[in-house]
């Protein structure tokens, strides 16, 4: 077993998803390399310490260009606002370090395309961290894409559906709302929810060739934490599209922060020929089926318990036993080991930086269309 | 075309139901007998009239002697409080009468003997309205069953939930609370409500060998409308079953006027070797089955919406198009096109009043248990 | 009891579900006005006679404008094709005649205007029959949103889902099929499928100001009934739209018939500052409602069965008993009892020509921006 | 913080479960104590040596004697099948250390005396693993009665439904299946799914007087995997009762490893005179509540998602954001942090031995009752 010791940096809400994964991945996976927990690094060395103490890192940074220049660091593990991540991630690609990043991968593409050039100049793994690819439900609609099952897709649609920013008063920036600081997120709700409906659709239905979209900002001004002033809101709270992908199927997306009882709900529903697939981040542990080659009279949408065994239903042989569900977190377990799995065997897990760019592109596409009024199309990667 | 005429006794929320059925059947159904709105009968005059004017009714009469004495009536439809429905029914088989009756059939079996003894005698045609097996999900289901689907039967598991008498104020007894006068009713939700389930169950899983219940009365004393007194409650308020089926499947069956959410709630769910069924009142469009045989990682409940044609849901091509719901009183409709296809083809539509004297055995061997705290066994039609 | 005379033309789907609420509606309303199947009208006579002796109408006619010419007919309703309503609806209000006409009012918005014109220019009472405002989850939907309970609305999304039409073997054009005629239908799902989508949101929403939409034909060739040769299509087979309201709200909209799995899917949400709702035809006796102001640790979205009487939910007292549903057939029941309570009262019930010509031009511009790529301005009524 | 050395007896699926829960609780708990994994026991030292190199454990023991007479062990946690639960236990307390002890805590009322005996003598602190307490939609039940909303209780139903026995071909006995094999386990479903059941009811619901009960073995015979041989199988395959609560309520219970299409369905009702719950383990992370005193036209089940923060949903405020669930082992970690929690406080977290032996005096007046055909009296701790 090799050893692979980890830089983590930020101990927000993805600092803790990541220290979870870390320390967690062995435990249930079989693995040929183990995460260790080596360093933690924030500014705020406190919350450092705290982090450090409770997650069981082995030591402090407060400079994250220190961390990265250890050498008994393999890996940094990115977990800062959206504005950090490239210079992070290109000092990091620099210094030979693995990467993962959270999404999105940067504020807009070229950002981003600065980041795939550092590291694929360095030649270092790299990963995104959109978690949702690997809950097993959603994992089992790849599958059920890929063999085909589906036969020629008609339509796709997803929404990313909140509701915790419809009151005047929630302020924006500093440390727990920086999302709402269009400094430091680039963007509101395209950037931080629509990216993970465009990553989820990207990988089940291919490319996206053009978008036709609006924004609205709902609430004009809010305090900034940091100023203490009451400041113009730079994102965007809310987002529709419409797209077409390469393969000839039409798409609704959206996403909001504006719709009042749906606390995070992230939905996707994709229509073949054949058949379709339904998906709900509020109930991620069941896959909606229908196929209409079943018999005439027992057609139905199938509501599966992806909790099985035996290789039915991916990952969960490493859990409980069939009918006990996991939750959120494990999505960052699965993926986490299948990059572990992808160090070893040579193969990359993805998204990868350059996978994450294609939807950099897409988000940036989106919210250029929603300036222009007009369909605009989509660079490619 | 031959015309059937119909004398139909009782006005209230049955009489309704049934004088729909009557009067829309042909709309819907191809039959070779089309009922005739011939006479309406209630003691209560005013009654009686308006509820001729409003559905169409030829005629008025206020005794039901008078009633079955006419020369111009075929069919007896007898929609009336259980303590009526044995002197009806004998007196109209004995005038030679094609009879339906509202279910339970009876106040008890021994009453329930007599009727079937003299409309055996008569040999007129028969049926009692257990109108839950027309809705169209549980006819398939039926068919289902039938087919083999299921395999060998384990569990049969059935309730009907109410919630409309926990208040206090509410009283019992007259017209339209006589369900809750133990002599009008003969028991309280066990006759009303688990008869319902216990018919279904006969009709799809087979004999009920024995059972085991306990009932309850929860609000002692009410109000009796008649007398303006309080008195005592002398029906069931809940009663709850163990049971076991010829066919070695083990069941549980529960009814109630007391489970706060439900209006009328009756579900039931039986679990084959390989496959199991379930439905449910509140959504009576729907059936929900899961069939083992599926590939592994596509198992799951169906929710089958049974609004299909072309044969595949039963009684479905009648009406609309696939995706259109029907409702409640459908039922109705479907069990009397069944009762005149009967007629025409000279093969019963069913329950007759033989197979509803299996279910008011049921019902006593329940409430006998629910007395001795044992089990007890059903008599044998 | 006043007798209104109606001439129905047209006995497919819609001609038997507007059969089915003439002859019922006295059976379950009071109303003041009893409506009489005076006389059925259909080119082909023996459809026509058929159809009468199914639902009792007195007289079959096989010339609209005989019909129309007779002076014992009250009211025109019309249930041919869309490319038939504006004729037939402009002679009969030149001849006085009230008039109910399906949906869509037109093909387009330039004929649907000249149809307002006339019936404006003539006085008559008017209808266009846009049922699904008068299912009970969607009425008290509207009720709740006049009671204010939603506060300022932020989003609403809406779609009509259906799957017939994905086989290339479908044909198009003749008595069954000619919505995927161009020349019969004026469009595809948009004006077949959307309008319905449209007309709710109008009614619930208000008006959109603007809008903008892709459509797709995916299937570009089919036989023509008609002439058995196969022909380009000249319909959408599926429409998606954004949309902006009037009061500031962003919508999506989209309609198919390429979903598979869906029958008759027609949902739409609404999330207000305070609360949101959603409905579901495949489950239309529900209504989904969420209220941020209850308390906290029980907030969650509520399943209402709307079969409540006393008054808590629309139309309801009319039918059976809590918890026993009623389906698509009422809907119609519900309109035409409003309409006819709209005669007596003098105040029309809605949606009129003019609100269906608010629900044409909405289409025209989502059909015009799919064509021009941009947003598109509602023309206003 | 204190250290707490534990010592673990057990490496399966229970095993598994609490070492991941002693790993990960301080992770997230802000608790005085901190588990330390000081010892795994197994008598199979390479399982023991491969779960202590997997969790991290210190030490590893083949012999649970020896774990026991280890100073340096604070902590005795039994993950062993049913029939060592007692012998461990009793040498742990006379050895003077706390214990926790996975469910049931006995194979029978008689075993579990002896335990609770030992134990109180000794005064260490104990706990009996009843897991599904502490799904935060279960412990929110718990309040809601706490609070009196439900008012009189009428109704308690629970079931706990399973489908992997079924085949002929599965064996009993042995290191996997030893809950198919009756000495090891006591019972079949009674003691392994339906004390789940009744441990939840008797904290929801207060203690139950009496109980009905019937149990099947469907499957006669089979291989065991020990001996190699077709035997007799003692368990009870299926277990359904009749009970009497001392509050007055009536309840049905069952349980099952024959119900097609439920892996691990576990749920329960409860219905109030003002409100009722439902609760569903397959969708663990929602409760469903109807409360009566809603305004009449917005009652209905809602649909609690419990992942809030702030206080109002148990537990959730230690792991991520709204909207995002948790799992089944969850419900581990929650019962170590309230059990740690017990101990600083001492306020013993519940259920204890003693707790735990009414759980099995209820499954012994079952078991007894379905032998007698009778109603059995509950033993009284």
């Amino acid at each position: 077993m090799k050893k692979l010791n980890v830089g983590l940096v930020g101990c927000g809400f993805m600092g803790r998803a990541h220290s979870n994964a870390h320390r967690k991945v062995g435990n249930f996976f079989d693995l040929e390399y183990q995460p260790v927990l080596k360093a933690i690094c924030d500014f705020n060395e406190e919350r450092a310490k705290s982090h450090a103490a409770r997650w069981g890192f082995e030591s402090v940074e407060t400079d994250w260009k220190k961390l990265i220049a250890r050498d008994d660091i393999d890996l940094i593990d990115i977990c800062l606002p959206n504005n950090a991540h490239a210079e992070v991630a290109i000092a990091a690609a620099k210094a030979g370090k693995m990467i993962i990043c959270e999404k999105p991968l940067a504020r807009d593409g070229k950002e981003a395309e600065g980041m795939v050039k550092a590291i694929e100049k360095a030649k270092v793994p790299n990963f995104v961290s959109f978690n949702y690819r690997r809950v097993p439900a959603v994992t089992l609609a790849k599958r059920l894409i890929e063999e085909g099952r589906l036969g020629r897709i008609f339509h796709y649609r997803a929404k990313f559906l909140q509701d915790w920013t419809i009151s005047k008063d929630v302020p924006q920036g500093g440390d727990a709302l920086w999302r709402l600081d269009v400094k430091a997120a680039g963007s509101g709700v395209t950037g931080d929810l629509l990216a993970h409906c465009i990553d989820t659709a990207l990988w089940l239905n291919g490319s996206i060739e053009k978008v036709n979209a609006m924004t609205e900002t709902f609430v004009k001004e809010r305090v900034h934490q940091l100023t203490g002033k009451v400041q113009k809101v730079g994102i965007d709270d809310a987002c529709a599209v419409l797209a077409r992908f390469a393969n000839g199927s039409l798409a609704t997306f959206e996403s909001t922060r504006y719709a009042r009882g749906h606390k995070a709900l992230y939905t996707f529903e994709i229509n073949g020929e054949h058949a379709s697939i339904a998906w709900d981040l509020h109930d991620l542990h069941r896959l909606a089926y229908f196929d209409h080659r079943d018999e005439g009279k027992l057609r139905g949408w199938r509501s599966i318990h992806v909790t099985d065994h035996g290789g039915d239903h991916p990952y969960m042989d490493k859990w409980w036993v069939p009918g006990l569900q996991i939750g959120f977190e494990h999505s960052f377990v699965h993926q986490l080991a299948d990059f572990l799995e992808g160090l070893a065997s040579g193969k990359a897990a993805r998204p990868t930086f350059r996978d994450a760019l294609e939807t950099q592109y897409v988000c940036d596409a989106i919210l250029h269309s929603a300036k222009t009024g007009r369909w605009e199309k989509v660079k490619t990667v």
